[in-house]
């Protein structure tokens, strides 16, 4: 097979950028031997051509001049690695519109704008292409439409924020969140902001995502519902501790009876779960399916390098399926509605603090009666001179738990915390009764 | 675009078959809205028309002749789920060598006849997958091939059979190897005859593909080391536990200074490790790279409709990449030589029996120094009169490992047993000093 240059552009020449370069260059045999092709980039777009790079890019790549690459027509292939929605998402819905195909690392351009981005590549016959945006390495893009593609799947569940993640693994070694917010600082797994993370929104991007191409309709990111880490106390990690599970920042996707439900906060996880295991910085994501029951995919979830590697693929995928633009659709081909918050079943673990008298078990236990909330477990322990009730319930919908919490905190034993976080246990195991 | 029909036929019409059958029609339009095809069953090869079937083949697509199929011009695409090297073997040469495209779900097939079968697709211009030869529908061989292409994998590690992997959950939670044994044949995860699962031969086979298609370079099954699980008891996975681990039978592949280790066999996994996690019949494989680091797939790794589904989306596959062949020619580029099987280097667990008296410690640490194992940790315990020594070491080869229980087992107060299993603990966690 003759081998054929094919000219690639960069928008954007930071860590990511730089590493896209490295590689298309260092394993150029690699990407030849699998397409026939040699990528190379040939333009790369910048503010400061004059900053230092991790990778050389050569003389005459870098350009503060987007119409350098809008206006080449021998550029058919960009990946966009520069990050924000705005002036990002114009670049490459400008690029697509002209027929390019793009690749993007770019979760709230993915999660905001693929609507307008996915039908301007099907009407002018480019792919967009975007596994690095959700995870990095981890290919679950590519397993959800290419491997799974007959499997229906109705649910998914994922750790999909490593700043998170490390601090409950932290919180759940014995430390407080301040100190585990502080070192994961320290060790670069959180910014010096690190609001995006902590209050769960760029696990809503990246969930947003999966569910859309996992159900095949367009989940808004206005659907997700959002709750981040910073209520998270050491009394939920211990308590979660003592029933054999760990707090993990979840984002939750589930299609029940043709209605999405989407949603971030933390949870508590069986220890028997495979979630459970996912410690530190590592991302994981399970597919629930007809025909596969489930699969987790497990790794990085963050990293220059590691996203690169991601977007290098995707570029090489994109090369050695021109022509067919196999799986490269918009990925949406239904409208679902979506579920009616409330309307969620799930496990739940519900913590209460009340007045330590007689009589305040069987209000408790009434009113969650009145919701239909049922008890599988509970454990009762004295705190600071009151009661704490550590409950876990049976599949109960979302809606009539808030109730049942609502008029607990009316009580008049009602020390004022009444909380609910939900369990997972997919297995039925972890010494549920 | 205008859809057209794709001619399928199976060699195998079992539980799998019929699964295959049932998913291209059930979803056949997820296939066509991929695709822009609908795949067709025209034809199906099995022993016994008569038969009950899983899925109704529909009328005259059963037969009994194979000729029916080879010598057929219009069906262009065939899934083979029959089983067995012989016949299968020489109807997947003869159709790839006529430019058929061939999808196989079966291990000992790509392992023992892998070269010759790509060679034959190769020359005729067809495309031969495989997907489903390795843990059924965890797509581990489209995430090696397509996404990780960059990447360097010099590891793999994994958990791929199941019948073991739910024996030694068993033994871990206090059962003998016997009772769990019985306990797997009668929930359907163990044959009657167990031999090819608990010695390790259908790990060996699977584990030699994921090598050859990891490292680009042929593995013969002649090549891979097999213990299987028979020897390991109670004494074994107590150790574990009260090391903080659990026996697993890991299937390991290693590349290093371009050479190739490949076993299968016992060995203890830190409880921290993404592998200690899975239980009962799952199946798993972690990734190491240059790149990523490491990406861990978990699911059911048998099963009649989870392998179907596999096959499926090889299918599915090949249809969308016909014309570009994409990442599908033979996945062996070079001839790397193999490791000398002493060589691998890796932490061990060592159970050593002895007289209990003075003088013996110094006697075991002395011959474990002449072949320089370095000792990481060390419980002694009085056991029937005697002393067992359960030692972690650092990081040593195989063959000096056994030179010092050579050495140790000749020893005048050696009480005859000195064993070694590997230990895994890539994160270097769990309690090591």
């Amino acid at each position: 097979m003759q081998s054929v240059d094919v000219p690639v552009a960069l928008l954007g020449y930071g860590t990511v950028g730089a590493a896209v370069h490295g590689f298309l260059s260092e394993q150029g045999d690699e990407i030849e031997r699998a397409t026939g092709h040699r990528l190379r980039v040939v333009r790369a777009l910048v503010r400061d051509p004059a900053r230092e790079r991790g990778f050389d890019p050569g003389t005459g790549v870098l350009t503060t001049e987007v119409t350098e690459i809008l206006d080449d027509p021998s550029i058919r292939l960009v990946a966009e690695v520069m990050g924000g929605v705005d002036p990002a998402g114009d670049y490459v819905l400008r690029l697509l519109e002209s027929g390019r195909s793009v690749v993007t690392a770019n979760k709230q351009l993915v999660a905001r704008r693929g609507a307008e981005l996915f039908a301007a590549a099907a009407g002018a016959g480019g792919q967009l292409r975007f596994e690095a945006s959700v995870c990095a390495a981890i290919p679950v893009i590519k397993v959800l439409r290419e491997s799974l593609v007959v499997t229906n799947v109705h649910r998914v569940l994922g750790i999909v924020n490593g700043t998170t993640n490390f601090i409950l693994s932290a919180m759940g070694e014995g430390r407080s969140y301040d100190d585990a917010l502080a070192e994961a600082k320290r060790l670069g797994y959180a910014e010096a902001d690190p609001t995006d993370d902590v209050a769960g929104h760029d696990a809503a991007a990246k969930i947003a995502i999966l569910a859309t191409v996992a159900f095949g309709s367009r989940v808004p990111l206005e659907w997700v519902e959002v709750e981040g880490i910073e209520a998270v106390r050491r009394e939920h990690t211990d308590a979660a501790a003592a029933l054999g599970m760990s707090v993990k920042l979840l984002g939750r996707a589930t299609l029940a009876d043709g209605h999405v439900d989407v949603r971030v906060g933390p949870a508590f996880v069986d220890a028997h779960h495979p979630l459970a295991a996912v410690e530190g910085p590592f991302n994981a994501v399970m597919l629930q399916g007809d025909a596969i029951r489930e699969i987790t995919l497990e790794g990085p979830g963050a990293g220059g390098i590691e996203t690169a590697s991601a977007v290098v693929a995707d570029l090489v995928s994109i090369v050695g399926t021109t022509g067919t633009g196999f799986l490269q659709d918009d990925p949406v081909w239904r409208e679902l509605e979506r579920m009616a918050p409330g309307e969620l079943s799930s496990l739940w673990y519900l913590r209460l603090v009340v007045e330590d008298r007689a009589g305040v078990l069987a209000h408790l236990a009434q009113e969650l009666a009145t919701e239909g909330v049922s008890v599988a477990r509970l454990v009762q322990q004295p705190e600071n001179g009151n009661a704490v009730l550590h409950v876990v319930t049976h599949d109960a919908p979302a809606g009539r738990v808030e109730a049942a919490l609502t008029a607990i905190r009316a009580l008049p034993e009602s020390r004022g915390e009444a909380t609910a976080l939900p369990v997972v246990s997919e297995r039925g195991v972890g010494g549920f009764p």
